[in-house]
């Protein structure tokens, strides 16, 4: 699957706001002190480490923030490999707005590839078992809509967006409404015909019961692998399964091979280190 | 020293930009198809492991941006240590309310104290040396006001807001201005009486340069230890020394013990891993 | 189904710029000539004409903004139908303020009521067959969320809430991927697992090509009496079919007949008149 | 009288909100799984049924606002009728842009010709009698210059744009000051000389009252037809009359042949369905 | 004449958007470091000059920005004059918050007491004659809706407060059309009832054109004094007679003898020295 | 010195929500009753006075942002000075949109200007002393990125740009930590090493207990000439002496005589007197 970029719609008040929050009061004062107005740079993105791109439009909207001129050319894309010191893009313009917008452009770059990259390592964990990697809601406030989009490039599929575009039934729902059982009734009751309903269930009882009502996922937390075996048994096919809870690198090839459809991760965008890219003056 | 909060004022609307971005067009709709609009609903916030605290104001404004009559207690502060499985906070109001906040609250509070748990550790590391660790400006766009504060919760100390409150000269400006010593004086012509100068050097020889114009700081870039512990000597008492490059857990320690006044980590902010916090219903 | 209300947090935002577009640079000026400052004033609003009612939370901000102290109470609230004359709330507070927020409170709760008024219409319309009435992205723009919300109010369901939160595939969609099959492929390929898929057919051989690939809605878009019966007779239970196109109130009851899911109306959002509610002096 | 149009400046916000509203989180998921990022696309513009043009600029900002590249001609302007299938517009770009911006595009032209269009109507009902038509404030929230805009493309007059440019004192002012000649006192007193002053009455008696204060323009609200032309005998020529209340497309011709000077209609902007209008690719 | 207070609706934004530029990305580190948390402060407002106030509301919701549970308690109010050294408000609440907002209350209440204190000057030096001062559009960019507010304060009247509340026919406008006549004509044409037209004139000849043509307000630029005698002379009490152009606290007086209606200063808004307020601890 | 341009990025914001505050909800309506659509027009700016320039950025991006193809050069650029009557910049575009921009262009150019105008005669009149101006806190809420910019275009250096950028140690805060010498041991243990300290002192007994910790500067607030040379001679080359209070055009030669270092003015930002600049026809 090709990555379909997001509208610079998206992204560009990101960008804009990010640039204002280092600019400050008074902008870039070794900028303005040690570079000549009329000096031109041009410079190349490397990573330092080998890991998947995402965010190459972040960086062309903060340089072109500053020099609307700028040319920006990607050699290798979001969505694909690059390898450690590979050129995956390069930019050419105004010396000074390059300087004052490189941090930004490196701190969004960097940010969206860890993702990408910790995304792709447990798309590949699981590859040929037919389950796919999803990530949750645990995302870096004001920036779901990118990290989201890193997830793709990753290789994942995305979970909800937000608490509005899908229902997700958990324990303190279920303990509201009586029971998985009833919990889901109300939500069919409220959900329109566009929106795919969810529960989450802790043990095998919970799952019969919430089988019986045909939610279009069910989540299964935190169960052991023989549970998840068992759950697969049950319910493969009909439902969608998705695996959640003590899900890292070292378990997740375990818990695809129990044929579970999804695995929710929520390490992808929480906890990924940054993919470490410099930028550098041809 | 005791850690000194943000207003309201600066976190409120970044939590209410995340509120918002999570109820999207539609609100919690799971809440509102399970949850009875007058149930009340009592929590405790628990690390799920040992960390430093930081963020629990933004825990509470999200709560109290859907349920102003919340109630809100603090056990253990913004700045301490929790271990695993220890109430730091207790909330108590509208049960839909607090549902619907939860991610929100905590996103930030395990953001920001995972930048705060891995700031102490490196701390610690360095502890009886004299020297302080600082942060970088890699920080998540958007929230760099809030992972400086993090940075303090740990124990460091903070390194320039943005390009605007410092003068930090790089190799880039030095190429541009042909030398430390005039990139120096192009930057102490520029800079008012309440504004430090800091440059960056990547070697002995530069160190000389600058220590002939005096700057208030000198960053010692990607410095062998011998070489730190020389430029120590030469410098120590007269000019603030900071390492930069190649610091982490383990190196951190004997970076410290060449002397060096502050060491800068750029993962305090870019990779911290989030610390695992648990919100359960009492 | 009881209507569960947006959080203030969604409303507010929306409130307040409208306040701010009607204050403009002066506020308003002939309050501040002829109403003494310290003047209460107690008002009740009650529809001019038969509706049901949507929108009292924003009447009740629209007042609270200008005065913090206000008191509002309900009499009959949203999703509740209300007679010519009737009492449907009550504020009292600053004389001043209320006068002055008066045409944004009845600008939001007029139109929205307009909005379920007509929703509920199309209900009462098709009552007993089965058939649920859903609106369209024909809304306001700005008040999507609001427009959505009335909708619920009048008894229907919602379509999606934007662009991204399923996938919708149109005549210009198939086009471009050569057929509908092939669009619902790359379709399938795209979505993660809490996105549905509808694809719109304009013709029972398009019908018998999507049925192939089971998505989660099919569209039947200006299809005639008889060929929505044929549709139904192949899909029903199977695939949830939604009608569109030439549905009015006249028309809309033969449709729901036709056994049908799902109608959807634009107008219930792009055309609906105001309902006239006064806001009257006690 | 030809029409200005608006300063893209006061449009482009309004229609990037739109976007963004309808973008969401993830951006039009439909386009990026089903059209070709290197897809071309034209479009025509054709009303479904008569009516007068109002918001092109809306549209065009709209695609825009996605595809800077954007060509974009007007065949039928803003302030023109167009005849059911005649093409108004062409627009030509991307055409994931294109089908992205089209429904933010229908929704705001539909919309503002729909006011236009019913604008007109009145219009060419007083036509000949010197009646001009006029709107309320009984606006959109959040599109109020857009509307007023419609309303003058439909050839009627704008009323005051908000509680701010111009003092007009309804019963409850009238009600606090102790009569319309005291109301009108404090008015006089209190506004600058480039703010008009309009005074509501419900009945002769008031209008003497008024008359002997020489407001700018006296509002006759819900008056007979016999009374509004004795106003007019003991007005006309010296004050403006405005009549008000009660006004449709039955009864504003005999408004209008009373010889009032002008007519205020809510229902310009509060309830003019939307004019239908199509977007076909060439 | 007293002066109504602008809705806190419209201050609280400017007066946060201030405090949010002053406290920038750390907050008052100051406060931060020195004042204890829960130390508490008691303030008053003195100027050190004798003036007129404007702006007092600025400087309370500056204080409650930050605290919320702040007393604040005017003694001399807006419009009113106060003596060097007189308490004219009081606050009290946290020291750390009064402290961090004392700057931004004491800018704004400065500045708009500076201008309400001019306009108090030129007010007093046309008493008797009848003439009124008014304001220009040379207003502070941002701060148009205060400023206009501290003109009313000082005892003037506003003149228009954009570009959009009346017409303004000036000497480019005139060239554009062919002569006086012929833009009035089209401003009348243009214009909706609610709005006043006001033209320019440079000479008597352009006055005797104007007048011809009865707008409601003549802008008399640059007159001498014997021109604007014989202009009364001929259009007193038939149209409103502005003075603009040369005037200041030596020629208003003689101006506003020739019996000219309204003086328009520009200098109120765009010259005027702050007044001193002092903020003391009791 | 030369003066380098902030970003159009910190610009723009500000020059764009000034003109949505002149265009209000209607855009200019003299405009669109008398300036053609495709009249054209070029002006030129000149001072009718002498005066430092600042702010052209600010009038060109005025008129760019209504008329993007706008032709602007500068002749007398920003930190230049002008004589009365000189071209300091011309501008050629769409008339409408020139005329429409004036006022705004004007209002900020001359602001800033008068701010540079100010400063510069406080700088030529302390020329050979080696003191510096150098400006307050006391800006336009909103305008201090300007401001503070156009004290630069004057000659002076800039003080802090915020509450959070360098420690400033007043009389509050030492009474709260009870002594200089504990408020700057508290500022030093909360200070990051690129945040300066500076200390306000009211006497000589106060600047020796200052002295003995170290701060970066020491602001002598109203000392009398002699105790400024005393302090002078006690601390001059150890630490930067700061002089405030009681500065004016005729008392700051005699205070920069004593040999301080940085002079601050309040009056440069809070009082100046907008430079009279012309925007006329060629």
């Amino acid at each position: 699957m090709s990555i379909t970029a997001l509208p610079d719609l998206i992204i560009d008040p990101i960008v804009r706001a990010a640039l204002a929050e280092d600019l400050g009061r008074a902008g870039d004062v070794t900028a303005a002190a040690c570079i000549p107005a009329d000096a031109r740079l041009s410079v190349v993105f490397r990573p330092r480490s080998v890991g998947r791109i995402a965010g190459l439009d972040c960086a062309r909207l903060a340089f072109a923030a500053l020099d609307p001129a700028l040319s920006f050319t990607v050699e290798i894309g979001d969505g694909q490999d690059a390898d450690a010191g590979q050129i995956i893009a390069r930019a050419s313009g105004g010396a000074r707005q390059i300087l004052s917008a490189e941090r930004v452009a490196l701190n969004l770059l960097g940010r969206l590839s860890g993702v990408a990259s910790l995304t792709a390592r447990y798309v590949k964990e699981v590859e040929g078992t037919g389950a796919r990697i999803t990530c949750t809601r645990k995302t870096t406030p004001g920036l779901r809509a990118l990290e989201k989009y890193a997830v793709r490039c990753g290789g994942a599929i995305n979970h909800r967006f937000g608490l509005d575009d899908a229902i997700l039934i958990k324990d303190n729902h279920v303990a509201a409404c009586g029971g998985v059982g009833k919990a889901l009734e109300r939500a069919r009751a409220h959900a329109g015909h566009l929106m795919k309903i969810e529960v989450e269930v802790d043990g095998l009882d919970q799952l019969d019961e919430a089988l019986a009502y045909a939610p279009d996922v069910i989540m299964l937390d935190n169960f052991s692998l023989a549970d998840l075996a068992t759950a697969v048994a049950r319910a493969k096919g009909k439902i969608v399964l998705e695996a959640s809870g003590g899900v890292n690198l070292t378990t997740v090839r375990a818990i695809a091979e129990t044929g579970v459809d999804v695995i929710s991760v929520g390490a992808l965008t929480h906890s990924a280190p940054v993919l470490d890219i410099g930028l550098d003056a041809e």
